[in-house]
């Protein structure tokens, strides 16, 4: 892209301004750095009576407003402090905003699967939209049709486009490498990735009934016995889900597991419990950061490949009207 | 349930006035006949240049209004008297209004997967609110997350309420059976299904890659084998996954099978396709009815299991302000 | 006007971009040739579940989208294929939507005039507005008081900026011409063609109660007696209003009979039934396509005038921010 | 009705509460008392910086609130006063509010027939259902398609449901009556009402070009001579078009004149201008209240017909949840 | 009240269905317990991701329900819990909800006093809306203003109806008492509880540019010399106001203090700091609990009166549709 | 700033077009040659129904309008007429649409201080969005939390702006001033002028209870005795109360008052009860028009200060997308 042509377009929504609450500081310096532009200045305060209060430093009249916040723990203060940055901007005028949140809080909570629950992801959709937001921006909903839920356009985006590459390096290193999914709901999703690595593909089946002493049994289904396993899920937290699935590919006779999952959220001690998984590799991305304290349980075990620039070239041509999806030869 | 409770409950809400459009009138003929009810008078006309015009025969200012229109071909005509139907009631000061569309059109249609493509199931739910329903009601949605789309409340029901028990009778005369899903998309119901029989599962996997000079290969994974197979898809309409998924189940070694489906859309010559097919029994719902000469090519292996029952008892519980959940035990 | 200017001023809204549906194809280029731009391509697929499915082929970011579907028979089809476009440009985040549809559908169920009954152009002012267009571009509406059914501003055009010089002409060649309205409801417009032809008016009143074994009688108020009459509609459809009017012209008297309509709808054998008629010539606009099998009943008395300059012109300053009133002295 | 079925059916909304501003204060005691329920108490003050404040004596929770204004002279003062009653209301807790407004204001403003000019009619139905009005009614809209700019249902009467009865009796007095409409946008009721009455019908026509001498030039179109006139209109306010009228019409042959509208504005010196006119009967009915003052310029001549019953009567049944339009057998 | 007139009322909006989060459990008991009906059951989860799951227990279609959640720290996870509660009693159709919290956080970030900064008392009640709730009520806002940003209907209630009882029992034990209020902008509400108690008024005056030398200068206007004092405040959260309003008051040679504070906050040691003061005693309420170990530091000098019989009251005459504003003679 | 910045930013919105109603004349011409562009023409005609007629003489597509209207009496026409001017541009396809009311009406109706009351500032704030304004400005509202009314932002100017140096410059001039508030409600503001002239603050308080025979007992908190008194107010209606308050200065030995208020309603004959006291000198603005046979009761005793220049400045900086903050050093 030449400046020259950038400039002209950047003209159609204004300038682009970076904010961030407090969630993922280092994502959003990286993603301001790729950019070349300064995140913006804000104070963030919170009193003694747990309420936030923001002030911008410099006026975002007529701007285009990016407010760079990833939904993680504490879930409800982090998205309080992106409401308010929103409604912040759009109060002092903003041209247009956009919330980037690359992993999306209640995701898992988008449906009515059984009588008198929420769709939790769907009143945080409307939350956002009544801030004020224009657009969002986020990656690997827990199901694409949460895009539905907003009224306002968005750009979701998915870690494949940075995990592939890494992943058919390593398939390089593996014997007869076998995709397993660890849960039915996201069976669509990891024989894309089998699609793109040209690997077979397996699942593991969660049931009630079968075994009536066993409340939740697991049955492996395809093949996966001598081979090498990669093992993909979207986030994980305890990681309960993921040491089963280890458990029942080591006893279908898998060879070298890898765990690969686009946000690390690592609830309580599931840094912990993965660490100690028989496990050659773990590949996970920065939607959420993860503490340093966490990290050194993996030891050299763990990558995180970055997503920040993905999302820095997506705001460029989000605000420069140009388009997105041939970034991705779509 | 007490008539007198019932009488006492439906106050509530006005009383119960079914109506109906042209798209599945003995459904909701065996609806109100269910609820010993008759079906409201209304005339629809269609006017040479194609626009429909509806008048109700008598008031509904503050009753409790049902509109019972499936959304299968024509999708666009039968939509647009839902829509039409749904603003006459709500302009004559109807007290409430569910449109209650059996299938629900374009639901397949809940996502961008790819750019520059439309949400259409989300503009679906945009009209049905916008012409004024205060409710919905419908069944096997592509997507449970389809729900979210709408902001008004509704019962999202299942054929496998009805369908469930005519299985398991089935399963006696089948040998080994398995319960394969044509689609991974379809994968969690599919297990739901064969944990309610107590059956192992199996899948179909549609793949780009793995052959380049076949754009798509289908593998089976899990076992059919000397098996007998039921296979479980939620809309038929050419029948081409079905017939695809059909010859890979009997090249896999599987035996004697069967087919359920709930929507029997059967567009093109997709019955003529299907009732071809080496398939012991076909099994699907009236939520779209089959012309008797679609009917005729399948004769005595189709058999229709009808959703007026549990529509009418759905209503009733609905009108009454009482849980639709306990009926099923949830 | 000079490109300079149109460049500048084009800036504000990004550029033109031109989108059509399947109802007018020919019109849409007509237009785009007149803007000297090309259509920009997309595919319309319909499945055989009667589902349109559309993918535009470059993206519209921040872009000026004119969205050209006239919605003639098919209705339903038409119309919704012009709302999923709407949409899935909002998705695409198009700058600015606006919806040009020559004739619209259901202009005439535009009031409550009996009980029970729906205001259809209402609802589909709806439609539009919650599909996501930001404006709309019409002509001839049945009543303009429709456009206070939108909260989007719109454009609404008259026919008569390209009909009436053409009946100017036209009127040298006839003798003592008298302008005659088929429809009390039309008057109003009647007497402004009246006007600028300079020529005199007469009704046609339709009337139920005078003569009760003729359920609709027909008066000629006014005087056509040996003169040549110009009779004016908005619309025509099966051609009975004009059929009837055309008669009672005849029987009170009137010499030649030239027909003169906006909007050829022509249904049902509308055309054959017309072009039976002792009418000297029609006169009447492309708003809706006259297919080549219909416009041969007619011969060489039909006149197409088209509405396509008159569109682009508009189109054009729409874009550029100018006035649009101005084209027409106002 | 009998009192036990209208008591069983007033639950559904809670009681009737009548609510009236400073406009029309003896149409709605008028309408109070056919219901035999009194206005209910509020007092309405306005400040010396010309502000209104209101209190309501009485809890209004869950009630079935009728707000009775006509929207006559003062017009924005009077439309200021219905709003913030109805706001009032709305706070309060009612359970349903409409807005009864006989004679709506601003509801020749109902298109744009020129550029650059609003719809103040649709400004007005915005600003009526922000205040918070659950419904509307009004008698005789400037178009009936006024209702399609009500997002709320409404219930638009006539007052020809009161009127036609008088004209019957009138009618056996007349020699020859002939309808004559003043203004060719009023011609479809005016084709009504001759039909409802069995006479026939002339227009008179108002042209800008014919006579470039003469700005607005009259031509009567039908028959009057030696006939006896009813020249029916919707509303009078200065009188100019009726003087025209009635000057046209004596100047076309007419012998005795009876002039009808329906809301008796009587702006400026209209009053006085119409009493001195060659009239022998002037009938209107009170959707806005003529002061004794201007009553007296008529003398004997003028009838006011009231509509007080017809309200009162709908009123009712619209709190039952009953038809309306079965009162007119519709 | 007689139960049999109870009874029928409520029938208008169904029974009353109590829910509660868990930010005050022993409030919502105790207003149970003086409603004489139990809290709905209903499970609340916290998943490791820090999301929160609820789901009720029971349906609520068509029933009045309250959920009463306070608002205080841990802020944002009460307010989201209260949130998911509204949305899961909606899309369960509830008939209608009520959200009750005594303590509305955010309440002072209810203005732009400064450029750049946002007004998140308004961005809260947008929350509650479209969460959905249908009405609200609450204690002591901030400012009375802030029902100007809901559109719903709300009841805001004040302390002072269960505090001025206490304060004038008080007022016999005072020596020449006078009421000081620490903050100019809680002026109104102070001279409201002077007026109630007949006693003088002074103020705290908090001022920047006089003392250069001290950034908050403190001055007390009016007259307290010699008497007791009562210093009222809003919400005490780390005392800071207060204690320097103490020690004002005693500098300006005050005898004994009373403080008095509707909402007790009493964040970081705010408890401890407080207890240290040279104060007689503590009055305030439990629209926020306090937990035993801060309770500690007071001893007997605090006493918390109870606000749950009236919030009991109000929510039973809400539900019957009976005024509110009567238990107070207005 | 420079003129190339300028019309580099200007481009962002489209140039200014300045509208202006009929309710301050000259403020608006002020406005408009601050900025050094004529007001756009438009005709304003009234009927003799009341009704308002608004054309706007050329196109304002893409175009930034300020709609500048003072709200004072008559208030409901001029709101109107306001409001008929923004949809009138709205319907012209305007880009953006400013109303700028320097004075709003019905401001002191911001909240239910009492049951069964509206809160008409939001009332109004409705209005505007309704009517299609995309932005407000206005000044000093009678309570900041009026900001929150609106979902638009909006700047609130202060009158302090032009007239504190005006003070500074009086304050020269006179005795040991002391800064006196006559509304405890007004206490706030009253402090912040204090702290800028750097004098004292005293209070009038209005109370009921303590002299029972006397409705309404004025006490003064804080000392004047021989000092000269800056008696502060927002706007002066009839004057009562701030002749109250001039009484009650002088019977607490206050020597020379001088009054200063923002709005200068002057209602009724509150002009000429103002001039008959004994003040020294009067300070206020033209945010309201004062007619001369008003301003010659006071002779050369009343300052009027303009506010058209910040207006201007304003204007200017929000097209430009410039901070305003930075005027006041924010």
């Amino acid at each position: 892209m030449t400046t020259g042509t950038l400039r002209h377009d950047r003209m159609m929504y204004g300038g682009i301004k970076l904010y961030t609450g407090s969630s993922c500081p280092e994502l959003a310096e990286s993603i301001a750095s790729h950019l070349e532009i300064p995140l913006c200045e804000r104070t963030i305060t919170t009193f003694p009576n747990d309420n936030i209060f923001i002030k911008l430093k410099t006026s975002v009249r007529g701007q285009d407003c990016y407010v760079i916040q990833t939904l993680s723990n504490p879930v409800h203060t982090n998205l309080m402090e992106m409401l308010i940055l929103i409604q912040t901007l759009r109060l002092d005028s903003a041209g247009r905003i956009t919330a980037v949140f690359p992993y999306m809080c209640y995701s898992r909570s988008d449906k009515k699967d059984q009588p008198r629950v929420p769709i939790t992801a769907r009143l945080v959709a409307d939350m956002i939209q009544v801030a004020g937001a224009d657009r969002y921006m986020t990656m690997d909903l827990h199901a694409d049709q949460i895009q539905g839920f907003f009224s306002i356009p968005g750009d979701v985006l998915y870690a494949s486009h940075v995990l592939v590459d890494k992943l058919l390096e390593l398939k390089k290193q593996l014997n007869n490498p076998v995709l397993l999914s660890p849960d039915l709901g996201f069976a669509k999703k990891a024989r894309n990735y089998a699609e793109q690595l040209n690997i077979p593909l397996a699942f593991i089946e969660k049931r009630r009934i079968l075994h009536p002493d066993n409340p939740e049994a697991l049955t492996l289904i395809g093949d996966v016995k001598g081979k090498d396993v990669i093992l993909l899920d979207e986030e994980i937290s305890t990681g309960k889900t993921i040491i089963n699935a280890v458990n029942v590919a080591v006893k279908s006779g898998a060879k070298d597991v890898v765990v690969v999952f686009i946000h690390p959220i690592l609830g309580d001690d599931g840094a912990q419990q993965l660490a100690a998984l028989p496990v050659k590799q773990f590949i996970t991305t920065d939607t959420i950061p993860i503490p340093d304290e966490k990290k050194k349980f993996f030891g050299k075990r763990l990558s995180v490949i970055s997503v920040s620039k993905l999302l820095a070239d997506v705001i460029e041509r989000v605000n420069a009207g140009r388009s997105v999806g041939e970034m991705f030869n779509e």
